[in-house]
């Protein structure tokens, strides 16, 4: 038999961990990227980018064989920073001790990868090469190279892991039988620096994911290895305060003044960065199905881009590869049964972490929360602690239970919302919430609940 | 001040009464349609395509100012005539005594309503011009006339009245903050004719809408003026049986024979036609907002495009014209507080009357339904004539109640839902359906939830 070919359509960290996986599955990889490449070129003109990576992503890339090399190069956050409006900083636990999201260089993941992929002799990538067109039939496709130069290739199949703007996916729109969504949530956001400290460490706590929660608002650093943090500043883009309000610049001055005075003494020009840049949208993709005739696959974003509020894209991306590379091997190179058993698999939790990330904003711009959400948390979190096996807060099997899929992680978390109602609905219950009564009916209703799950 | 003008892209049915509502307003009106004029030219190739319209869609017309000349072409449709396997047919009356659905054809009250734009000065209608491009900050729009000549118009306004596959809300899809969505569903479908008698009556019975309910594909007749009745086959687009897996002449013969044995005496060459026609896909359309820069708006199919199953198409797009006019007034022609409140009033509504039209299938394609479906139906048809105030079936509210929102009648139908779980709940309700304790115990569930609608 021939060796059988696959063309990835995008070379960001999904689309270059497909290829390492294919490749070692034993097919001939052509990698395609329409941007330059990042290794030879400074595209990202020296701004981090990072992004967070938590035990799925982990877990995934050593399914896959990927050491842990990233890792290394990776800052564990322990908990969220979170500061009030008085510059008061408050430390809240991830998870319990030693639990950890990671901060990730975006590029430098990606980049990690394509050197992986450069070893592999069964990869070729193509930089610069920009995908115009894809044939759903027999997996062709065209790339234009510059202006001018088009080239066609004929690959057996072919993966759109092309991103949130994906053009496969977009090309596949027009396709019969094809369902998809684009949902553009009220928030934009632009990025914002905190430059390193003189003596090269870092101005904030460097272990930490900070926020600066302000409820129809918020701004959050991630830290970086080179003592700078990224900040990400998520506001609406209509109403009081937004993007469209604040034009002036006395006004943006007074609004960092009254809601981030304590970042205003580490950020970088942020008032003249706020007046240039253009807020960017934030929006989710959804689309069904993830492949067409046997023949054209989506993953990653370009199946399933969701809004960063849960710090899963990546780690959705990386359990779509590891997922598919599970699928090879068990359906032995049989594609008419690897798509359909990938899309079954993968489907239903891509649409749970997209439904949990747009519900996160809520949860993440308004943690200080008002006192029957704070003490709420605090009999979860006393329960859990006591009987872990019949309560795992919500966040904690999103982000440390890779064993948990989004689907069973979304629908327990519904459950226990139902249950925390009933306990809420107690009367006297925000001053009584450490006494043994509520933990004694707490412990009834999850047993009767959960109790079959052990 | 100058006359303010508007451009409506599209001249259906939806399109043409919205131009002569605005030309009513005092409004210059360019109305362009893709297709040559059907009155000229027979596009239609002596097809019939009806569509059934009822009490909302009357209302609208009347509201405003149309007279209901269309109403004398059409056939009002009392029950479902329900063919069974065996051929035995059963009326199930829509609504109480006298309530009908009206089959209408499309043509027909396209042209009838392109009669009166005509006589409108303030209208001229252009066919055969294909919107190209919409400029969403100024509302210049070009149009491509033959292969070549391209015009270019700039109106104040311009409506997007394009039907499901609207080029206008293609358009807006690359505007920032656009949410859309296009949702396919398993079913497409395909069109068959019965002829009229020798005699130029009508085959079937005429004044009903003719189901052949199979559960997971149906067949429907609608009764057209000129003794033929427009029939659709809707059947899965995979599977088993399903539009994929008829690929044999011979066994489209049998499933014919097979489920409709008596439609196959009166249709017209049922296999043929079968066998020539690629069947259609039947697909739902939501986007957000409904118009932009308080410039251009969608509206009809254009803005929510949903499936047939509730009958209910244009008597939604009808709505939104009536709506329309009635803002147009309200605020004294001031669009940036039309185009807002339009989309407020409208959205909810479109939204709800897409959620039914999907669920109806169901329930249409399964009339004869089990045991406790029917039982369930009696016990409601029962209660709703004893104590109407407290009770109106969710069919009737959505078609024979204009005053009722869609939006209203999904939620008040939702709560029947529940109060019917509970009643269906009783032991031994199946036998004793009939029972007054069940109208009690109904009386009591419904005074409870309903009782404050009086």
């Amino acid at each position: 038999m021939t060796q059988r070919t696959f063309t990835v359509a995008g070379a960001g960290p999904v689309g270059s961990l497909l290829s390492i996986s294919l490749a070692r599955h034993g097919y001939r990889v052509g990698l395609y990227e329409g941007r330059p490449d990042s290794r030879k070129t400074n595209i990202y003109q020296g701004k981090s980018i990072n992004i967070a990576l938590s035990d799925r992503g982990w877990t995934s890339l050593e399914k896959i064989g990927i050491c842990a090399e990233a890792k290394n190069r990776a800052i564990p956050m322990y908990h969220r920073a979170v500061h009030d409006i008085d510059g008061e900083v408050t430390a809240l636990p991830y998870g319990r001790e030693g639990d950890a999201i990671w901060s990730v260089s975006r590029s430098g993941i990606n980049e990690q990868l394509l050197d992986i992929a450069d070893d592999e002799a069964n990869i070729t990538t193509y930089f610069e090469h920009r995908l115009v067109d894809v044939d759903f039939e027999t997996a062709k496709a065209s790339f234009r190279l510059g202006d001018e130069d088009e080239l066609a290739v004929q690959p057996d199949y072919l993966f759109g892991a092309d991103g949130a703007h994906s053009k496969v996916r977009r090309l596949a729109h027009d396709l019969p039988g094809c369902s998809h969504s684009q949902t553009v949530m009220p928030q934009c956001y632009i990025e914002l620096n905190v430059p390193a400290d003189s003596d090269g460490s870092h101005k904030l706590e460097k272990n930490a994911l900070h926020i600066w929660p302000r409820k129809d608002f918020m701004l959050i650093a991630l830290p970086n290895t080179d003592g700078t943090f990224t900040c990400t500043l998520f506001l609406n883009a209509s109403g009081d305060p937004s993007f469209e309000s604040l034009t002036e610049r006395s006004a943006v001055q007074a609004f960092f003044e009254a809601n981030f005075a304590d970042a205003l003494d580490c950020l970088e020009r942020p008032i003249d960065v706020f007046m240039e840049k253009t807020a960017a949208p934030l929006f989710l993709v959804q689309v069904s199905p993830w492949s067409f005739n046997d023949k054209v696959g989506l993953i990653g974003d370009a199946a399933h881009a969701i809004v960063p509020f849960y710090g899963q894209g990546m780690n959705c991306g990386f359990e779509d590869c590891a997922e598919l590379d599970a699928l090879i091997a068990e359906h032995d190179h049989d594609w008419r049964r690897i798509f359909p058993a990938y899309e079954r698999a993968r489907k239903p939790n891509a649409d749970a972490i997209a439904e949990l990330s747009k519900r996160n904003f809520v949860e993440m711009s308004d943690l200080s929360g008002d006192r029957e959400f704070r003490v709420r948390k605090k009999i979860e979190a006393k329960f859990s602690e006591r009987f872990p096996e019949l309560w795992t807060p919500l966040y904690s099997m999103v982000t440390f239970s890779p064993d948990v899929p989004y689907s069973e992680a979304l629908r327990i978390g519904d459950a226990q919302d139902a249950v925390m109602e009933r306990i809420m609905a107690l009367p006297g219950i925000t001053e009584d919430w450490d006494e043994q009564y509520v933990m004694d009916r707490l412990f009834g209703l999850a047993s009767e609940t959960f109790g079959d799950r052990k």
